[in-house]
C-alpha cells in the first residue's frame, strides 16, 4: 500500500474513477504494533505494547483510502498517549483522511499493582484493555468504548452445596465493555470486578495468602450468571455508563470446555478480547 | 456445572430464589468439540470437527440455566447433522431449557475439492464455516446466520502500476456473513468469492498451474476495497440475502500488518472467524 | 511453489546448480489441512481433521525440494489412514522426493467416549494427538514419536492442607511424548493419565457426577511434580517405551499464569501441542 | 501455589518425604507477564512486555519446588533488565531455589527503527525476541540462547522464471536461534536477515518506497531453501556462533499453507516463537 497524495509523477491508481456505487463501511490497517506510554485518566501510567487498528469509511464515489496515512496517524500517537486525547486523535484521523467517519482501536496489556491479601507483598497482575473511538456515518460525535478483560477466581455454588468437601473452582475471564461520557479509569473498574468475584487472582502469594484466597473463594461461591449480574449492578451503581455489557468465561476445571454468561446486547463485543 | 432437574435428594442450588431482577442475555457453554458429519443444503457432505457454543436467556427471576442440558443438546446434533435441520435443533434447545430465546453456534473446517487450473489435478482447500441460529427475546422466529472465511490471492493495483515489473501480492482472508430465508450452499458461495479475487488459491499446483495463477493474479489486481465491493455485488446479484457483510484481510507481503476493508454494519461479526 | 519434474518446456529453476555447499536439514510444507479417517492400532476409528507437516533433507548440492510432491504425499494419506501404515508412508515420501531423510507429522483432535462416573451417561472428550515419523540423516530406520495432550483436573495439596475448607483446583493439560517399537493405542494411554490425575474431566456431568468429581479431586490432591512423576511411572511400568517425556501445565485458578512440571530431556517437545 | 519456607505454623506439604525416586527435569511457572525496560548489549533500549518462564530441576528426593520464589525471581528482573545481566539472574535463581540446574526464559516484542528506502521516513518494525538461559544438570556453566523472529518479503524464483509477468511473493517469518559466548546485539542480526531476503518489510511506505520494494523483491527472488542458506552463511561469517539454526516460514500467497526450510538440528526450537 502507499501514500496516494499528489506528490508524484508515479500514477495514482487509487484516485481512479469509482463506478460501483457502494460505500465501503471501513477500510484500514490492523495488527500494527507500537511501543507506547499510556496515561490513564487518573494519571496511572504504563509503558506498554499497543496493537492497533485504524479505518475510515470510503464513500461510494471513491475507489479507496490512503493506507499509509493511517500508519502515520497511528505513529503520531506514540511515544506518549493520554487516554483523554483519544477523541481528538480520532477527529484528526478523519480530517487527515478526508473521511466522514472512522474507527481507531488500541489494545494493550495493562498492569495492576496488587498487594497479596495477608502478606501484603506486591506483584503485577496483567489485564487486557481496549479503547475504541468510533463515529457513525455523518455524525459529528465520536463515542469511546472501553473494554477490559480481567482474570478472577470463581467457585461453583452447586459443587460446594452437593459435595461433602471441596468445590470445583477455576480461572475466569471477566470482560467489561462500556461507553460513558468520559473514559472511566481502569484501576477502580478492576477493583469492582474483583470485589464481586469468588476471589481475586494474584501473581505472588505466600502460604498465608494462599490459605486466604482458598477460603475466600470457598466462602463466596458464584455461578457465571451470579457474577455477571453482580458486576453489572456494581458498575451501574458506581458509574451509570451510557451503555454497559458484562461477560464471564469460566475455564471449568471439571470440563474441557468453558461456561459463560453475559448481560448486554452484544455478546460478540464482549468476546472481543478473548 | 450440573444437571438441575428434579432427580435428586441433592440440593438444587440453581433453583434458589433470584432477587437481583436482571435478565442474563445469554448463559451457556463454549469450546465444546465434537466429531460430526455435516450435510450441506446441496447434499455436499463432510466429516468434520465442530466447535460449538450454546446459550439461552436467563429470565430476571431465574438464578441460572442448566449447563448440562446444553451439553446434551449439542451431543444430540451428532453424529450426523443436516444444515436444514439447524432451526429445529435451536427450537428444541429452547424447549428443553425452558427459555424464551437463545443461540446455537457451530464452527468447523470445511473442504472444497479444487481442480488445479491447467493440470486439472484435484486437491482439498480448507475454509472455515460458521452457522449461528439465534432468536431475539420473545420472538418466535429464529434467524440463521452463515459465516464463511475463504483464502484467496490479492495483488495490489498500485504496486503494479507504479513498478517497472512485479507487484506485491499476498494471501487474503475473505469473510462473508449473510442471513437469508434459507441457508445458501457453501460451494457456490466460495466460487463467487474466488471469481472476484485476483486469483483463487489451491493446495496443489504443478508448474503449468503456478504459471497460470501468477499471471492471472497479475492480470487482476484488486485493492481490499475493490475486492469487498465486487464480492458484495456478486452475492447480492446471485442471492439477494436478507442481510450481507463482506470483509477481506490482506496479509500484506510488504508490511508486518494487514490491510482490510468491509461492507456491512458489523465489522466485528466479520472478524468472527479470524 | 511447483512441480519440478521433467514435464516441461517451462524452465526448472529449482534444478539449477547449487554452490553454497550447505545441507538444508528440512524443507517442506506446514499447515496443510485435510479430512481423514484415522484407524488407531487397536482399531479405534475417527473421522477427523488433520493438520500436516512434511519435509525432507535437501543435500548440499541440490538447490531445493519439490514442494508439490510433498502435497501429493499428504493427499495420498487420505481418505483413510491406518496408524500402522505411517512408517511405510514416510518411506514412500523419501523415495518419491529422492531424499535421504525427512519428517512427516500429523496432528489432529481425537475423541474418547467417556462414561460419567455415577450416571454412566456417555459424552466425548476431545484430546490432541500428534504422530511424527522421522529418520536421521543417512539412517535406514525411521522412528515414530507419539504426542498426546489430555485435559485433567488437578487439586493443590498445599492449598488443601493449609485451608480450613476447600482447595484450589484447575484444568491441567498433560502432554505425553513417547517413542516405542510399535505405536501404543491412544485409549489406554489416556486412561493411565486420567487415573493418575486428581480427577478426570468429562463433557457431560449430572448432579450426582459433579458431586463425585468434586470429592474425588479433593481426595486426590497432586502437585504438578507429583502428577508427572506418577504418570511417568505408570507408563514406564505398562509399556517400557524407548523414550518417554511427561509434562503438565496447570492453569492455576488463583493466578493468571500456569504452573508446570516435566520429566524428560526435551521440554519443548512436550510443549508441542500447547 | 505458595512459599514453602519455614515461616509458618501452617503445614508445609511440599517438604514431605519423596519416595518415587524420579528427578523432575523442570518445574516452574509460565505465562507470567511483566512490563520491563530491556537494555540490549549495544545499549539499545525499549520498554516492552515480557512473557516469562522460570523453572528448576527437582531432585529425586525432593517433593517439589517453591513456585512463589520463582515469581519473586522474575519480579526481581523488573523494572530494568540488562541483557548482559541474564546469566547472573539465572545463577541467583538457582541459589534462591536451591537447585542444581534450571532455565529462565524471556520473550518480548522488540522494535527496530526503519527508514523507508526512498522517502527515508521512519517507522517501527516489530519483531519477536526470546532469551533462554539454561544450565545442564550439575553443570556450572549456563548457556544463553537467543531467538529472533523477523518478518521479510520473499519472492518465488520459479514463479518469476516461468511467468510472462509478475511473481508470487509473501510475508515470511525468519527465525534465527543462536548460542554464542556473549549475546549478540539484536539490531545488526536483523539487518543481516533483511539483507538476505528478497526485500525487507516496513510499517510505513510512501509511493516511491512501494515502487522500490516491489522492484527490489522482483530482482531478488529466493526459495525458502535459498533464504536459510544465505542467512546461515552471513551470520556464520559475521559472528561464528557456538551453535546456529535458521528457519523461514513463507506464508504462500498462492496456497493456504506455508512452505518452510531450516538449517540446524532442532526444527522445533526454531518454531518456538511462531
Amino acid at each position: 500500500m502507499l501514500e496516494y497524495d499528489n506528490n508524484a509523477t508515479i500514477p495514482d491508481t487509487q484516485a481512479s474513477i469509482e463506478t460501483r456505487n457502494l460505500t465501503v463501511n471501513g477500510a484500514g490497517i490492523s495488527g500494527l504494533k507500537l511501543p507506547m506510554q499510556i496515561i490513564d485518566v487518573d494519571g496511572q501510567t504504563h509503558h506498554t505494547i499497543v496493537t492497533t487498528e485504524a479505518e475510515v469509511l470510503v464513500a461510494a464515489d471513491e475507489r479507496g483510502t490512503h493506507m499509509s496515512r493511517l500508519v502515520e496517524t497511528i505513529d503520531g500517537l506514540s511515544p506518549r498517549l493520554e487516554i483523554t486525547g483519544l477523541t481528538a486523535a480520532h477527529k484528526k484521523m478523519l480530517v487527515r483522511l478526508g473521511s466522514s467517519s472512522g474507527r481507531l482501536c488500541l489494545r494493550f496489556p495493562w498492569f495492576i499493582a496488587k498487594k497479596a491479601p495477608v502478606s501484603g507483598i506486591e506483584s503485577w497482575l496483567d489485564i487486557e484493555v481496549q479503547y475504541r473511538v468510533e463515529s457513525a456515518r455523518n455524525s459529528k460525535r465520536a463515542k469511546t468504548i472501553q473494554v477490559l478483560r480481567i482474570p478472577v477466581t470463581t467457585l461453583c455454588p452447586c459443587s460446594k452445596s452437593i459435595s461433602k468437601y471441596g468445590a470445583h473452582n477455576q480461572r475466569s475471564y471477566v470482560t467489561v465493555k462500556l461507553e460513558s461520557e468520559q473514559p472511566i479509569p481502569i484501576s477502580p473498574l478492576v477493583s469492582i470486578v474483583e470485589s464481586q468475584a469468588s476471589c481475586a487472582v494474584y501473581a505472588l502469594l505466600k502460604r498465608a495468602d494462599e490459605k486466604f484466597v482458598t477460603e475466600t473463594a470457598y466462602e463466596n461461591p458464584k455461578f457465571a450468571e451470579d457474577l455477571v449480574r453482580d458486576i453489572y449492578q456494581a458498575i451501574e451503581n458506581a458509574y451509570s455508563p451510557v451503555s454497559l455489557g458484562v461477560s464471564t468465561e469460566n475455564q471449568e476445571s471439571i470440563h474441557n470446555h468453558a461456561a459463560y454468561a453475559y448481560i448486554g446486547r452484544d455478546p460478540r463485543g464482549l468476546a472481543l478480547l478473548s
